[in-house]
């Protein structure tokens, strides 16, 4: 066992650009437990997009990190020590400690894991907050029907990737939108997306309405900004949005102004923002449908791995500019 | 009875702000009615901000109008010469011949006027189209609850000023906001709503705040453009926005861009673009609802009446200006 834990703080708020400065990694004895209590090991960091909203004092869904605390973000790990019956030494768990080492709980912050018959990091992705986020998005917040067409931004990512075939399986046409040559590749080619547009390449609008020639039925936006203007122009009526990101926006120095609202009204467009976390009675739903859909080969994933706790802060920066495929994690060895 | 037919054409699209030399009026001889044909003699016209919309060459919801064609609108009138049983002469009508005097019809384009107690102008305002809009606008897609505070654009307007005297029938704190002191005293005296916004006295972002200090549960959007942004920055979580109407683009040399559209996302809120003729299932309802208000004097109403066919192009340039009080007219003496 380490003898210290070792954790990462938001040292200061990002202003524009969050940068590696914006942390600080620390190291501290690694405190006794008490009786009910338990001591965890965590194995695998989630790095997830709306950690960076976090980081601001704006008003949002949640309450924002301080500086001098430690990023929120979902682990998974192993008990070492234990004074909880529930929590038994060796005991799989799925935590809210943030981006550390080790968490002392008594059973608030964690669950344990569920076997899925699956790999444990599968726990924060395919089947964790991405999965269900994309589940949930689409099938309850969009409710596509057979034959449309659903497009995704940010298709290469964790949760996009997953929409787009949990689309496919609904008997829908999957568009991707994804960042270069190498991800739209992916999307399309393993992911069996129909179609993918790489908005790096120039002409999106162009791109889209080849991609989607009966226009657009769907969207699942996580991404904000250019790119969702250009899908809101390319709608068909009664169209829906599902609003579950937008990743462009959060570290941008002047917000972006969306031009094409009024698509929204001419379609009479339903647009439903929404965060996984309201949903809490669909997750078991939604996880044990993708777990077997991942089982039977129908739905495939990538993790993205970054080494060791010290480098979460470049792989957190990395992922939010894109150059991560599937999900991000951090292993903690 | 006159002898010739006066019609109101679109002359050329308007680039830009809609101008008088972008219609043309001309004259013809009146029609001979054939077997099952009615000929009816227009006594008002209404004017409505889509009708702006239907200029453009832009795909919407409905055909555009081409140049050299008469102007779609709604008009009240009454048979004057007719070979068609089911509307013998002196019956009222509600008609969709446009900006004209006489229209010929075979009960495709005609209904008779249903007797509510009201006035006969009343069909094309308080109890017609922007009536129903608001209603329906109000009840069935932004479901405000009791005690929510309701905000509407527009609010000295057909619809606006409709929606924030439903809203407050229902329990609702009603918020309004419009162009100049006449029309907030209008709003808050006449009208009864809690409070009015004047856009043109500056700082909306904090006379709104001043005005709804527990935030905005419901929005219904007329307006669009930079009050719209303003409003999306103090939506409540999970908020409803009925986006009936963006008139401020109607005209707009450049689009406005939206930046605040991250609040759908942080407040899980649902858009809804609707458009009245979708739900013609729900007119006799709100059309019953809103007559016995007004019969009751629970909900009062202006109407701001321009003399004239010839009048038509300048009243409806004010409209658009937002120039009106209530809804406007042409009497087409």
């Amino acid at each position: 066992m380490d003898e210290k834990n070792i954790k990462v703080l938001m040292a200061r708020r990002p202003s524009g650009w969050v940068r590696e400065t914006d942390f600080q990694i620390v190291e501290e004895p690694l405190p006794e437990i008490g009786d009910g209590q338990f001591l965890v090991r965590n194995r695998y960091l989630s790095l997830d997009p709306y950690m960076r909203s976090r980081m601001n004092d704006a008003k949002s869904y949640a309450r924002s990190v301080a500086p001098g605390e430690v990023m929120v973000g979902e682990t998974v790990g192993k008990v070492v020590a234990s004074r909880h019956p529930g929590f038994p030494v060796g005991c799989a768990v799925l935590t809210k400690f943030g981006w550390q080492l080790y968490g002392i709980d008594d059973g608030t912050l964690s669950t344990p894991v569920e076997d899925l018959g699956l790999p444990l990091p599968a726990q924060l992705g395919i089947v964790g907050m991405p999965g269900v986020t994309a589940y949930v998005g689409l099938f309850d917040v969009a409710q596509p029907k057979s034959g449309e067409t659903v497009v995704v931004s940010a298709a290469a990512g964790a949760v996009g990737s997953v929409v787009g075939q949990l689309a496919r399986l609904h008997g829908c046409r999957a568009i991707g939108i994804a960042g270069g040559p190498e991800k739209c590749r992916y999307v399309v080619d393993e992911l069996g997306f129909d179609a993918c547009v790489d908005y790096k390449a120039g002409n999106v609008a162009q791109a889209l309405a080849r991609a989607a020639p009966d226009g657009i039925d769907v969207c699942f936006e996580n991404v904000g900004g250019e790119i969702f203007d250009t899908v809101l122009a390319q709608l068909n009526p009664f169209s829906r949005i599902a609003l579950c990101g937008m990743v462009s926006q959060y570290n941008a120095a002047e917000l972006y102004g969306t031009k094409n609202l009024r698509s929204l009204l001419t379609n009479r467009v339903r647009l439903q923002g929404f965060i996984i976390f309201d949903h809490q009675d669909r997750w078991p739903v939604a996880r044990a449908a993708l777990a077997q859909a991942v089982r039977e080969g129908r739905i495939r994933y990538r993790e993205t791995v970054a080494q060791g706790i010290r480098s979460a802060p470049a792989a957190f920066i990395g992922m939010l500019k894109g150059q991560n495929l599937g999900k991000q994690l951090v292993k903690l060895d």
